[in-house]
């Protein structure tokens, strides 16, 4: 119906810039607070190439950067939380505790991250990677509204991340069930029981999308919307090549994108 | 200063969305009043590769598109217009008057373009090409708030399109001087005048932004905060090379996107 369809989020506080990274169509988003003082600012997974593009926004923008934040551990490309660090040593990386990857700071569901008056909250939505979350902007007479929801690679628009990442179908079929089951019910669970009308922003999108709304995926989404057997078909079906930078990028992001030759964390 | 960075444009009424095609770094963006029964729709700057996804996306939104608008006649992609009219004949094309091209309505500076309670005004932004209009959403109590602009290619975000391809600068310096006057000045009165917060869509990005704001741009633009003969020096030294569509993409473009094998216009 017409409510799941509105126009974007509104906020007397909120600046939101969404930003892509053309070679792995990552999406990076910007927030900040500007109505506070000092203009608390974050940046939603950010990409190795295009940190120095993001860190000068930032710097344009006269925002302070503080906090540094991953989705999950990504496959497809480096972070660029380590090379921000770097800039700028007082941002802090956030990652889930459940990703079991390193970071200056761990958020578990219901955790919420502060950025002046403003906040985003931690949903679990294990299944493409065990720690995969989705953070959403708050509910508050201040927070933006409709409510944003940055799902990185459990929810895509009209689509969902791989489910055959951390576990392997061949030889650990009862696990790799139990992480499609987790996706979809999770997803359910935690992005599909928010208003209609929250906006989905995802990590990626390979068609030129920017934008969803809970209310569009709950009819639209070709996986999510199927009962659990059809989706298990689905994604054991997919028959994906393995991800080119997989092996490169995992052990990084797992560092937050920047190790020495004896692969130690430089800057978590 | 901070009134320059706010949030995104907020509209009891307006349905909005920012769609890439990668190929060209082109930006297609669709406007819709969801208040109006018939959620009356329009499409600026479709491209002839995306038209099947922006035609799906409008169907699955209930909009009824009305219009399919260019800001001008590209050279780097061929228009989705005449598609998307074969797809629906109902659906008027437009194009400024001053751009030659074949379209089933014109507009010149001043007109204003309806779509249910909203509108687009339509200000002369010559240069790039000598029919380059931007769109402005509307001012009144129920008009998206800040304003949006749809720049084309006057003012991309941190630059602005190439003034060398209407007027041959070899043989024309002076039709070349007067091309990179009117795209300074034309720029700064029609869009630099516009409230600080409006937001800026250009028609491409190369570096993954997806909006700036007027206020952003009057600060960073690196080419049209110049004076006016260091702005000339900038685009004439340029040396941009040949764009590999233009031979193909100008002709089709004059006729929609959609013409026979003589040349003559199908759809428009
Ligand atoms: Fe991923
Ligand atoms: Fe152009």
């Amino acid at each position: 119906g017409s409510s799941s369809y509105t126009t974007s989020s509104h906020s007397s506080k909120l600046l939101f810039r969404q930003l892509f990274e053309k070679e792995s169509s990552t999406y990076t988003y910007l927030l900040a607070d500007v109505s506070h003082p000092d203009k608390p600012a974050l940046l939603v997974d950010p990409v190795d190439k295009t940190a120095d593009r993001d860190f000068a926004l930032v710097k344009e923008l006269g925002l302070k950067l503080i906090y540094a934040i991953n989705t999950h551990v990504h496959a497809d490309h480096v972070t660029g939380t380590g090379l921000i660090k770097t800039k700028d040593p007082s941002v802090k990386s956030v990652i889930s505790k459940s990703s079991n990857a390193k970071a200056d700071l761990f958020v578990e569901p219901g955790d919420k991250i502060y950025f002046g008056d403003l906040f985003l909250e931690v949903r679990a939505t294990p299944g493409h990677t065990v720690g995969c979350v989705t953070y959403v902007t708050g509910e508050g007479p201040d927070q933006p509204q409709p409510r944003m929801a940055f799902t990185g690679d459990a929810l895509l628009i009209r689509g969902c991340g791989r489910t055959d990442f951390q576990v392997s179908c061949l030889v650990e079929v009862q696990r790799c069930f139990t992480s499609l089951c987790i996706h979809r019910q999770d997803t359910n669970k935690f992005i599909f029981t928010l208003p209609k009308d929250t906006f989905v922003y995802p990590a990626h999108d390979y068609k030129g999308f920017t934008v969803s709304t809970v209310g569009e995926e709950m009819v639209y989404n070709p996986r999510l919307t199927k009962d659990l057997e059809t989706f298990k078909g689905i994604m054991e079906n997919l028959k994906l090549a393995y991800p080119k930078m997989m092996d490169m990028a995992v052990p990084a992001n797992m560092v937050c994108g920047l190790q020495d030759v004896d692969g130690i964390a430089k800057a978590c």
